[in-house]
């Protein structure tokens, strides 16, 4: 299932975690009717989703959050490059329960199913559509390196939680989806969607709540092309110092700043302005600075990549990959090499280079085996 | 000269005021080449122009600054309610000069050009024009009360802005016209362009920045209906204690809850969304919760609003009056009675409401005389 979007824009409004299976006004799945508690461990009024698959493959992209001023509830997905997930129906795992079978592309990754980013996102995804009968198997490719700031972990979640959504017949949600990747987000990384709700959904997504969660995807014109300058040095950002950065309080001033920044910015991928787009992102005065100076070099490869003719160029996430943007791809790729050339320069870092473009669809099927 | 817009989005990069006048790079508009020094006494090496009208009179409208979480950097122009000037070429009047000879409609206003807003963005605009040999004489006929927050003084300058170009053949770009009007705006109220910016251009106005000067016109889809539902309280909104009560330091978690609705409501605008525009407008956590219990029974005006059936309801720039949004007149209509009545129970407050729709045009000739 690829999930595209036809509309210009999109509203999603959710019901909050806790209040997903009450019993009263609830928005609720129109296939399905839950009278429960409050707990996740309600049972469905009707009968348990029958598997339409052996196994399928899903795929989930990369995504860039933050977008310097947006930082916490704006992001993007980036095509070309993420995770996969291949979910079999499996006999030998216990009913109701999921077991990781292998992990490529990644070491230290824990493969019990309550500590994996995919494995989590997967049990909640078999809670909401009460899977009780049928054990899951599942093996992980990861396509992104861990904590590069290109949202790894929200890609895992987001391909597990689409595969057991598809390999059960596509029932819940794009919102439902988002919950259960949220789920796996708030586990290891904090309770944000700024990467797993682009992941699932593609394109960018502005959080605009998160209690209730409501999502808006803004629609960057079909029309227009928009490229992504990812470069990513040989370092490893030091998260607790990236999360210590961030300040607990900012001036009335930068505030409104960053804020009149934000919007901006969203006005530039409504309008596929990516002069705008670029400006915008490139003039946090919050986070940056604050990030900047812990990833050797990432002034000086800024500055460079501004210098080479990029409309933009910020921290991708909590970094340490930089990202720029451009509209043409070849252009892109001189961008990079300036970047890479820069981050040795000024950081002392070896860095690769890749050019990517907007990814507009987000998580989707790959193949399937039917039953 | 109506000030109508064509293209969906415009943006429009000013010189900062300091560096209009440099002799290197500053960007100028093309009918005139100026050489000087930095100061504001410099002389254009163009012909100074002559009046083409012996009078004219010219409009500006209200404007809602802030907007909720737009706070300094958001605004737009409100149809049907402004001021007018008047302007006439004054041999009796020093040549380079102008003269207030009456202003109707408001009491209390200093007639020296100095010290009164319309006088002082004419004078800007005489200087941007180089009037040397030309005095004016002006009539200001107010049609916004002082201080109801709905942007009288920056309606006065816009008029005058707008009738001194106008006079003289109407040369000079909007963002000139903002330039000057900020000079009065610095004067009266603070360097903002909130209010000046919208009212010369019409529609939503968003700062990008203002050194240089950024301005972002956002426009609303035309097929869409918006009404504001303005009430305005007899009472004097505190000035003073209104900027006090400005947090000077906000928390991270409120900022991006704050950044987040702005972009929302950016969205909003350009999609012609009025539910998420109403609910981002309404969801401003930093400024409104400090300056509503300083205008008596807001808060029951507020909920009252949304009650009613109103979108959105916020302050309308420091206040004291207080908007609602709206898609129909008549619906309008009931919110506003709804509004003048919590008004009076909450707050103890006689009120008047009034239903206006958007003003997408902006300052704008209303008549002339020839010379």
């Amino acid at each position: 299932m690829a999930i595209s979007n036809q509309t210009p824009f999109k509203t999603l409004t959710l019901p909050s975690p806790k209040t997903l299976f009450n019993t009263t006004n609830s928005p609720i799945p129109n296939f399905l009717s839950i009278k429960c508690n409050t707990s996740l461990s309600c049972k469905p009024l009707i009968a348990e989703p029958e598997p339409i698959f052996t196994s399928v493959k899903t795929f989930a992209p990369a995504t860039f959050a933050n977008i310097g001023p947006g930082f916490d509830f704006l992001g993007c997905a980036i095509d070309g490059v993420g995770d996969y997930v291949t979910l079999s129906v499996d006999p030998s795992v216990q009913p109701g329960h999921i077991s990781i079978s292998s992990i490529n592309g990644a070491k230290g990754l824990s493969k019990d199913p309550l500590w994996n980013c995919a494995g989590i996102a997967a049990i909640s995804t078999m809670k909401m559509l009460g899977i009780r009968s049928i054990g899951l198997s599942l093996t992980l490719d990861k396509g992104l390196p861990l904590g590069s700031g290109l949202g790894s972990s929200a890609a895992s979640a987001a391909a597990a939680a689409v595969a057991v959504n598809e390999i059960f017949g596509g029932r819940l949600s794009v919102s439902d989806l988002v919950l259960a990747g949220l789920d796996s987000e708030a586990k290891v990384s904090g309770y944000h969607a700024d990467n797993v709700a682009p992941a699932i959904m593609g394109g960018f997504v502005l959080i605009r709540s998160y209690d209730p969660l409501e999502l808006l995807q803004l629609k960057f014109p079909f029309e227009k092309d928009l490229f992504f300058v990812l470069v990513n040095p040989e370092f490893e950002a030091p998260t607790k110092k990236m999360r210590a950065a961030l300040a607990k309080e900012i001036s009335m001033k930068d505030h409104i700043w960053n804020s009149s920044q934000a919007g901006a910015l969203v006005a530039a991928v409504l309008q596929g302005d990516l002069s705008l787009f670029g400006k915008a992102m490139s003039s946090d005065k919050i986070v940056e600075p604050k990030r900047a100076p812990l990833i050797p070099g990432m002034e000086g490869v800024k500055k460079a990549a501004l210098e080479a003719g990029a409309f933009g160029c910020t921290i991708s996430g909590a970094g340490p990959t930089v990202v720029a943007v451009i509209d043409d791809e070849e252009k892109g790729k001189e961008i990079g090499s300036t970047m890479v050339e820069a981050f040795l320069r000024e950081g002392k870092l070896k860095a690769s280079a890749t050019v990517r473009s907007l990814d507009r669809v987000g998580a989707r099927l790959v193949s399937s085996k039917p039953r």
